[in-house]
């Protein structure tokens, strides 16, 4: 029988995935903070969203998978007033969407050791925000993280593993399982270390040039386009990710200096430095 | 009546200007190093293709004006075989395509000051290289940076920018003139400096994690598309604007490791830098 599934949040990635499931058949339930989204996703054709704490965990007792669709700050809250409620805290399975696995899934572990949780992070996403934004092809041919809790009964892993793996199948989605250390510090070097690069490259070109009259190319719009995100989704992401962004930072500050003093010195091989970088981008990009 | 143009170096710039200039009825010689590039262009509709200094230097005495399509260290040899021509050299407006301008302008001022040179960059390109990627678009809707020799006569100047702002209008460009040391250290700001750093960043995704099993998203891809571009063009480029590319470089690393610290000790505001880097970036792409 197909599962009713609960998402908690339905901005752009949990509406995405609501649309999804929809389109097969699934019955979904949601719940959102504001009115506004409310009548968003009823004209997306969702009936049951609600938005007051009392209803949300009353039709929650009638679900088998709850999805967080809320920000890494916001599953804090969430999950206490679930978890803290022996009877759902035995029924559901969970898992949610954020960026960063390693605080959440030590939070669970430590209050609700006998929870039915999974992380899980949808490596997906656009710059556009809300339920205006979803669509049901957003995690089409993107990769989602697994990373079950440690000290987990295998037995218990694997049922939520396949549950999991189920929901993200049916998005379109491919599950790659790591452990929550190797998760966050692996996105420091791939995403979480570049959103900051980025901002820190863009904020950089108003500061030491005039703006007016500066022409930009691909070049800039390309790798200044993340900025554009979330600052508080990125608060959390960063935040829950800081060691490992701290250090990437700290090796990316290495690079630039060190190149610096090759370019001034006349060391440094810019075409082989080209070369290199194009070999490392194919493969991260072929994996 | 049309001028004449011979286009010095078809790859992607220069066929894609030959391709639109003939568009517009303009004919077109050419000159290019491989038979196989020239067998490419012939294909492409262009007969006068050469590929031998002799009819290359013979070809140019039946033109109006020469554009450089060539990686800067090949402009050197090109212009002094042209320029020490007294003829060509009194007879030709020469604009060059390459993305920094203060070195070669500054070489044609001290070795040809009465040359009839000015210098061009349009902001324009693709990772694809050769005449077999060009398009008569690339230059749609782009800014073609035009950086007159400094100590030129006013009118002498004035013919060599209506000659280069007539071509570059054509291929669907806007042009803004700028003296080449302005134009060097902008460039620098919004794209010498932002291949550098996405050679780095693309080098350390390698050097610092596993590759393998590291599921990408779309800000590692476009943050890292620039590292494909060609590694003999970017020696140029970068040795041609070393002194502004290092000095961009020390200030992302000051930048990064005061970020980082930030994140060490608690007081980095996350929220705010994405706010901050976001409006930089429509300021700049704004303008």
């Amino acid at each position: 029988m197909t599962p009713a599934v609960f998402i908690w949040g339905m901005g752009l990635m949990g509406a995405s995935l609501a649309l999804r499931l929809k389109n097969h058949g699934y019955r979904i339930q949601g719940a959102v903070r504001s009115a506004a989204s409310r009548t968003a996703l009823i004209e997306l054709g969702f009936t049951d969203v609600f938005t007051e704490e009392a209803s949300i965990i009353q039709a929650m007792h009638d679900t088998d998978i709850l999805v967080l669709g809320l920000n890494l700050s916001d599953c804090y809250p969430a999950l206490t007033l679930i978890l803290s409620n022996p009877e759902l805290r035995k029924k559901l399975i969970i898992f949610d969407m954020c960026s960063t696995k390693q605080e959440i899934c030590d939070w669970v572990a430590k209050h609700y050791p006998d929870a039915r949780f999974i992380g899980a992070h949808p490596m997906a996403g656009k710059e556009k925000q809300g339920p205006n934004a979803a669509e049901a092809t957003l995690f089409e041919g993107s990769t989602v993280f697994l990373t079950p809790l440690k000290d987990q009964k295998a037995e218990k892993q694997k049922v939520l593993l396949q549950a999991a793996e189920k929901i993200w199948q049916l998005a379109g989605a491919k599950t790659l399982i790591m452990n929550p250390e190797e998760h966050d510090n692996r996105m420091a070097y791939v995403s979480h270390g570049l959103h900051l690069a980025a901002c820190l490259i863009a904020r950089l070109s108003v500061t030491g040039i005039k703006p007016e009259g500066t022409a930009v190319a691909g070049s800039y719009r390309d790798m200044t386009r993340i900025v554009q995100s979330s600052p508080v989704m990125w608060s959390d992401i960063i935040r829950s990710n800081k060691e490992n962004t701290a250090h990437w930072l700290k090796e990316l500050a290495r690079e630039c200096n060190s190149l610096a003093d090759g370019l001034t010195n006349g060391s440094a091989d810019i075409g082989q430095l080209f070369t290199e970088a194009a070999a490392a981008r194919r493969q991260i990009m072929q994996t």
